[in-house]
């Protein structure tokens, strides 16, 4: 199995997590967004949508979008729930996060370490606003329960750790939060955690 | 089983359309967004993240954002696959609807009703280019498909349906796109298939 990814991307770092806890075997392969590679004509004959993470199994069948990728890894899994109401309540928490939480938490930290938030001044309000509401809705769901479905770690927790986590490198303060921040305590310490840094280049 | 919606939302639309197909009964609330009325203390009460489409059941549970209640509501029925690797398709291509698709297609056709066009006209440009290009991954993909996901129809058409055959009422042109124009006769013409104007009150 091959997964391609970038090592700043969060919505990879998702995979990269969930492939350690459940000790899959893969070749990851480092394409530079900031270069383009994921827009070069062999990439797109891969993923016509361009974008990383990406897994390519050895019959040639890909999968693409990093929710997609952790449902599918997890299915069997403890990652998953078994009962049909908190599979959704998982899939409504990782939606949550594709749609009101990543646009605007991980938007600013890409614009961030791409150096590209002088020309994304006019935009940068509205996002911040929205990722605080975001952060908002998180601190008071995780107020009395450890994980976000059932109190017990999912993809669901995997999905919002991943910007979550950083999201201070794009100037979100989680100090205020006390429930979020206890949560990524929990998440870091559950067994198979890795960095985000530890996919860096160079990185051992 | 309460059903809250706005009859111009897509996301509404969308679970509309699968409670058709499935018959499910049902008491539809209708919340006008322009009127601020998923912002109240009440709606808030029931979905922090202050949207709607969202289920309430009758002990009590609800369950928000539209991929989740059409996954819920479809698991098992024929418009959820059997194969595991069919499943994460169809995740991947809602994913898909909800990050590279919906905000750019349904926004600009929610400023367009809504009147907001002239307060978002810096924004524009780069909205129709992003809509455009996930018009073309579209495109593309159903050249040889009749349907998304191993040419069943599912979830995953209903997700992409629901913005697509409105994309016109935000300035976006299909014409030019047979299969995506052939793939929505096939969705119209689905059993139990509803329009999107048959929720607007005063419809009968």
């Amino acid at each position: 199995m091959r997964f391609y990814d970038f090592h700043e991307s969060g919505n990879g770092y998702k995979v990269r997590l969930l492939l350690s806890h459940l000790e899959v075997e893969h070749e990851r392969i480092e394409l530079d967004i900031l270069k383009g590679e994921t827009r070069s004509s062999g990439f797109l004959a891969l993923n016509p949508n361009g974008r990383v993470p990406l897994l390519e199994f050895e019959d040639g069948r890909v999968l693409a979008e990093s929710n997609a990728i952790l449902y599918f890894l997890a299915q069997e899994t403890s990652y998953w729930p078994t009962d049909p109401f908190e599979r959704a309540l998982v899939l409504q928490w990782m939606n949550f996060e594709q749609y009101s939480h990543e646009p605007y938490i991980a938007v600013v930290r890409f614009w961030t370490f791409a150096g590209q938030l002088d020309e994304h001044q006019a935009e940068l309000p509205d996002r911040r606003v929205r990722g605080e509401a975001a952060l908002d809705v998180m601190e008071a769901h995780l107020s009395g329960r450890s994980f976000f479905v059932a109190d017990h770690y999912s993809i669901a927790d995997i999905a919002l750790y991943a910007y979550t986590h950083v999201a201070h490198e794009g100037g979100f303060d989680l100090s205020g939060r006390p429930h979020i921040t206890e949560w990524l305590g929990r998440v870091a310490a559950q067994p198979g955690a890795i960095s985000i840094s530890d996919a860096k280049p160079g990185a051992s």
